[in-house]
């Protein structure tokens, strides 16, 4: 098997556990069972617990760059497009939901643990520059409001809204999520 | 010495270890060692990591409220106070930096842990509760704004700005966070 094909079922298969039964039940142990090897032969992929959340955070990161790729690259006007893009960083769905946990559990440890802040700033910067790429499509910003830092505050309603949905699911539906982002986005848009 | 007077004292000294060493630092040995006393009669206070944590934001809840009734409660119009009052839980400084990094774990660990997740949705509704409050200041909100819609996003914005402020220091410093909160504030005031 190439090396592709086999990163692949080994990404499945850490997938499958953090689904199941979210970051903290996603130990090498539990993921060397999902893809029925050994945990010596996962050693080439992670040995520690922190490797394996840097594993599933590049896998977060590879899936939300490929979805959000898909929507900002079609062709032509689209007042709709920032939004669907924006959309798809934020937990409303089950997958996205796990996304954004492992997003979380990152976050915090990156707090003690250099190697994963660089992973977690390399997120941020991304979050930031779409958010930016949004705020530049035509009539997406009004005139007199200042570019970087209304691209600042964006990232702080979608960072918090996907913090909020994630953490308190009842309060924060997926649906009012949407509709939060949606009015902030129609505050800043050039009505004229 | 009375039960407020020890209870206290541990607090200082919990506080001391997350200020200097973080949150994963903050042991219960760590703390014993701190407040030069021994593990065992640390035990009425918290047993296990999860407990001191849970000990850690509980003082960071009544650090914040006091602060925020502080400048909530001062008499008369004034047309700061809302931002004030919302600056007290951005970590600013160094002190409303640890306490935001132990939320961040807090935050973390609760979507493993029912327990936690109550305190954590107890914190929620404070701050949510808080940012409605602020809008009900005369002129803080236009005519024709949704107040509930309003309460949700500004929540974001904050959480999302103490998220961004406390991991990415460089990227968003303090004043840059303070200046989206008052642009934020500033886009929805009534200006007539």
């Amino acid at each position: 098997m190439d090396a592709e094909a086999r990163r692949r079922e080994i990404a499945e298969a850490v997938w499958r556990v953090v689904r199941r039964d979210g970051v903290p039940g996603a130990s090498v142990r539990a993921v060397a069972r999902e893809a029925g090897t050994s945990m010596g032969s996962l050693r080439h992929w992670f040995a520690t617990q922190d490797d394996l959340l840097v594993f599933a955070m590049t896998l977060v990161q590879e899936r939300a760059r490929a979805r959000v790729l898909a929507v900002v690259s079609a062709a032509g006007p689209d007042t709709t497009r920032g939004l669907r893009a924006l959309e798809e960083v934020l937990p409303l769905d089950d997958e996205r939901r796990a996304e954004t946990e492992v997003w979380l559990a990152l976050t915090a440890r990156a707090l003690v643990d250099p190697r994963l802040a660089a992973l977690r700033d390399g997120s941020a910067e991304d979050l930031l520059a779409l958010c930016a790429l949004v705020l530049r499509e035509p009539g997406a910003l009004r005139p007199g409001l200042d570019p970087a830092l209304e691209a600042e505050r964006l990232y702080a309603v979608l960072d918090g809204l996907a913090l909020h949905a994630a953490t308190r699911p009842a309060a924060l539906p997926a649906d009012r999520a949407r509709e939060v982002l949606a009015a902030h986005l129609g505050s800043l848009r050039d009505t004229r």
